[in-house]
């Protein structure tokens, strides 16, 4: 269901040389000195400090994990990591780095797919959270989580489940990633069409701001109207605005049961009449909606990502969708399945061509590992330009068609060329995963690409980076979802957080 | 189910006298003149001013909805109202009272309940924006609505209705507060359980800036990672960062089915356990789990408001929990319903001491008419001192428990004194409504409650506003939720947005 992370690392690496503008080093900026390190070792332990200059002296390679992003595009040549164990550390470091205008980039577990958590090369130091994972406080009750920011997903996961509770949010990289992390990337993942985004499910942070003050706002309350809602802006930020230190965040309960089904589809206008259906009829219950384009389909198969469903019910097909559901009652859950899919099929004019229910938990996993698959075969089937970008439901087929025509018309189309245009995504959180598969990365085609495909997210008011962020990879593209009068307005943010530029140096902001 | 607006204007007038505190007029800032009429008359129709200036000299008696809140405890004294009908005119005079300095409140339904919607007095104009109400755009597939800010909640409830969604927040004066209204107090209400806050669930923003500027963000998106989230600020602001022109909110498929039962509980220990076994059980169905402790159940018996338990199963129970599900269809609800029971009456410590479910709308309805009721029940009993608090589920009767002792201390309790000190509220949000029912209001118990209350709400990181915002009424108690560090972060993002001062004046901040 998930990519291993040597997968998700392979793919991103063939994708990534796509993206070629430089980040200039701010002038502004100091880089660290021995003399600051005999004032940070004053600090800390020696073991919370790695460090390239005298009289640490370790070799440069040891700190290329913290230079090096995940998906190994972007290297900075920091020569300080320190590694804090309390909020009043993180305190005293970012106090000292502001008042000698050293930079300062927050890391959780470096997975980020934009550049955010590596260092642009303005000799920043570098401030890995991953001594920082205890669990703070855990109400079995109300299901609210209080943890230090550098906890792991996967670790949070396996803390409440005895308690029979989930995180409101899963993604692959959750074996690495820190709750940190993701709420400073508010990222979205698995769970996000029935849970929400972390900006619901937040309920507090504590922050350590640009100039060392420690931000109490580590509420645990479901409800509290006093003033604005200051958390939200740190959601989301990528580092950029502080360095949150502590989450409080509600988590749900676990489902006692899961199902899903995979639905053929004779037409795309179908997609949305059957999305409209399930979400009356599963209601509650319906925790993913995934589409999957003819294209998309057939290459997880030719490359052996699973075949849920017979040739003959695939013929005429024009597009899948893979139903969830997360019910409190098994039977209930298929009961209602069963009645969606009679419905579907009963309808005057069928919604679907045929459907297939997973009967045992291998079969819900293959028929995951079908849709999960489709990264893997397109990264077989040649080199991918992908795009995560949200667009209107509605729009899902068109930004994939208008993309191969764009293609065609440029004389890039053929096995030669690119191969294929496909489309698959999240329906349910109007995230569409639109894929270019080609023989080879070339200037021709990158350049029919860019930023033609921004233009047409641009042209549906839809964004460049669903769930991604913006880091470094995306400021030259923000103004394609964020009006001028909207990066004004953050500018001004950001210089009310950070008046010297100190936090997280060149990213996210234009 | 919903007290009527009449019901609603005695209740909170009778308890409104408590505040006294007085607001100072701002002095940067400068009343309307005639001259600002005319110009206002040039660029508005003239149905869309209100003025006892000339030429228009309205009686003032014709501006005193718009001056008077709705608990009539806070009254302002301006001269002029406009209710633009345009997003373009709403700019218009922002930036005219921006360059002239001259106040703004902005006004909704004028329902708020902290004196937020009316003038201080400091000439303020007051911009109603109760003109603007038609909803721009409604698709049922992802159920996303887009309208103008002016709407009545009721009417888009009304309005999506038959497209078989519901509005994800729903309150007792719904059928006179404006989604631009809910958005800027970040309205609660009875589906927070279910659905989550306004943060969660408003999608984008049409926002006029202090300085007149329109900023764009009304994003039909649900996931989108492009820099800050700046629609968050505004959610909660209470008019005082701009105004709401147009919200972009995810509306949840309309549930198939509503079940609700009353149980009754031998110690309040047992309500922690029973809320957890009916998160476990109930999972994703559960929509509200209410709490009534023994006092207000007769006091609110005893006040005719229902009466949903026999006398011998009343007996011995310490409190009372109303627990209601909303599902995908009801035979399901009902057997999960059951089954809780089950599991409630058949523990080896027994959770409950009985449980009654509703078989029929009427007693569906009764059973929310006893627990909405206790707020009718109360104003019969007496004068009532109410908190709106969220403090952590665990100590909702220490909280009681404490503020009753206090008084008993002081020498208040007793008929001639504080009759009645009661909890109830929203176990699930952790919003708990302190009540204390005495025969008059007097200095003594005020004295004694406050700041008492406040500090005790402190002392458990609670929130001394759980729903109803702040206004004018507790900007002098924000520190009691907000740390000096918050308060202060706040202020500087109010000079960021609004540097002149002109938005809302004298309210949210102190
Ligand atoms: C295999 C794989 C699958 C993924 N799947 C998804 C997915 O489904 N959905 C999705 O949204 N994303 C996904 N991602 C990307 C996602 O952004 C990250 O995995 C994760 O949220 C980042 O957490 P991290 O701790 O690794 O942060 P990092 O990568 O260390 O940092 C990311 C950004 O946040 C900042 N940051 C980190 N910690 C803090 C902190 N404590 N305080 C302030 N700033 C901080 C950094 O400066 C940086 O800008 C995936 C990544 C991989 C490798
Ligand atoms: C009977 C009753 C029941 C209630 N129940 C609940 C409840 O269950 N939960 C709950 O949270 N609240 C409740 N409230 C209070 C709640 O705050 C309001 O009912 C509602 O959210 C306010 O909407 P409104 O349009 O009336 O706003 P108003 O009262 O007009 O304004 C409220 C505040 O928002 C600002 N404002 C209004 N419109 C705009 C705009 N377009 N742009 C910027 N600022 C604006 C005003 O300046 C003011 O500060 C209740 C009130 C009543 C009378």
């Amino acid at each position: 269901m998930f990519p291993t992370r040597q997968a998700a690392r392979r793919l991103a690496l063939q994708s990534s040389r796509r993206w070629s503008h430089s980040v200039a080093p701010s002038p502004r900026l100091n880089p660290v000195t021995e003399k600051d390190l005999a004032y940070f070792s004053s600090i800390l332990q020696p073991s919370s400090i790695l460090s390239t200059l005298s009289p640490s002296k370790l070799p440069a390679s040891e700190l290329d994990p913290y230079n090096t992003d995940w998906i190994g595009r972007y290297k900075g040549t920091s020569t300080t990591v320190l590694r804090p164990r309390t909020t009043q550390e993180v305190s005293e470091i970012v106090k000292y780095c502001n008042e000698k205008r050293i930079g300062v980039v927050p890391q959780g577990g470096n997975t980020g797919l934009v550049g955010g958590s590596v260092p642009t090369g303005s000799g920043e130091v570098v401030v890995n959270l991953g001594n920082m994972s205890n669990v703070r406080h855990f109400d079995a009750v109300s299901g609210i989580l209080v943890a230090d920011a550098g906890c792991v997903l996967q670790s949070l996961t396996d803390y409440i489940a005895p308690q029979n509770h989930i995180m409101p949010v899963d993604l692959g990289a959750k074996g690495s990633c820190q709750i940190g992390g993701n709420v400073a990337t508010n990222a979205g993942g698995l769970r996000l069409m029935r849970y929400g985004s972390l900006h619901g499910t937040v309920l507090g942070l504590e922050v350590v701001l640009p100039d060392g003050t420690i931000l109490d706002l580590l509420s645990t309350l479901r409800k509290d109207n006093t003033g604005y809602d200051l958390k939200q802006l740190f959601i989301g930020a990528e580092g950029t605005l502080g360095i949150i230190t502590g989450v409080s965040i509600l988590t749900p309960p676990a489902p006692q049961a899961s199902n899903n089904v995979i639905l053929a589809l004779p037409s795309f206008e179908c997609v949305l009449p059957l999305f409209k259906t399930a979400k009356r009829q599963l209601s509650e219950i319906m925790s993913a909606f995934e589409y999957i384009d003819r294209t998309a389909y057939d290459l997880a198969v030719k490359h052996g990502q699973g075949r849920a469903l017979n040739d003959e019910d695939v013929e005429g097909a024009a597009c899948f969708v893979l139903i969830e559901t997360s019910g409190g009652k098994r039977e209930h859950d298929e009961e209602k399945l069963n009645e969606l899919l009679e419905t579907l099929m009963t309808a005057d004019k069928p919604i679907i061509n045929t459907g297939v229910m997973s009967q045992t938990p291998a079969q819900f996993a293959s028929m995951w590992a079908l849709r999960e698959g489709v990264t893997e075969a397109v990264s077989k089937e040649g080199k991918a330009y992908k795009y995560d970008i949200s667009v209107p439901l509605s729009s899902f087929k068109d930004v994939v068609d208008v993309t191969r025509e764009r293609l065609r018309e440029k004389g890039l189309l053929g096995p030669k060329a690119v191969k294929h245009v496909i489309g698959y995504g999240h329906v349910g959180d109007g995230n569409l995963h639109l894929n270019v598969v080609a023989d080879a990365y070339t200037p021709e085609i990158e350049a029919a690409l860019e930023p033609f495909v921004y233009e047409l997210v641009a042209k549906y008011k839809g964004s460049i980076s669903a769930e991604h962020g913006v880091g470094v990879m995306k400021t030259h593209a923000l103004h394609y979802s964020k009006s001028n009068t909207a990066i004004e307005m953050m500018k001004r943010i950001k210089q009310v957080f950070d008046p010297n530029g100190i936090m997280n140096p060149g990213k996210v902001l234009p």
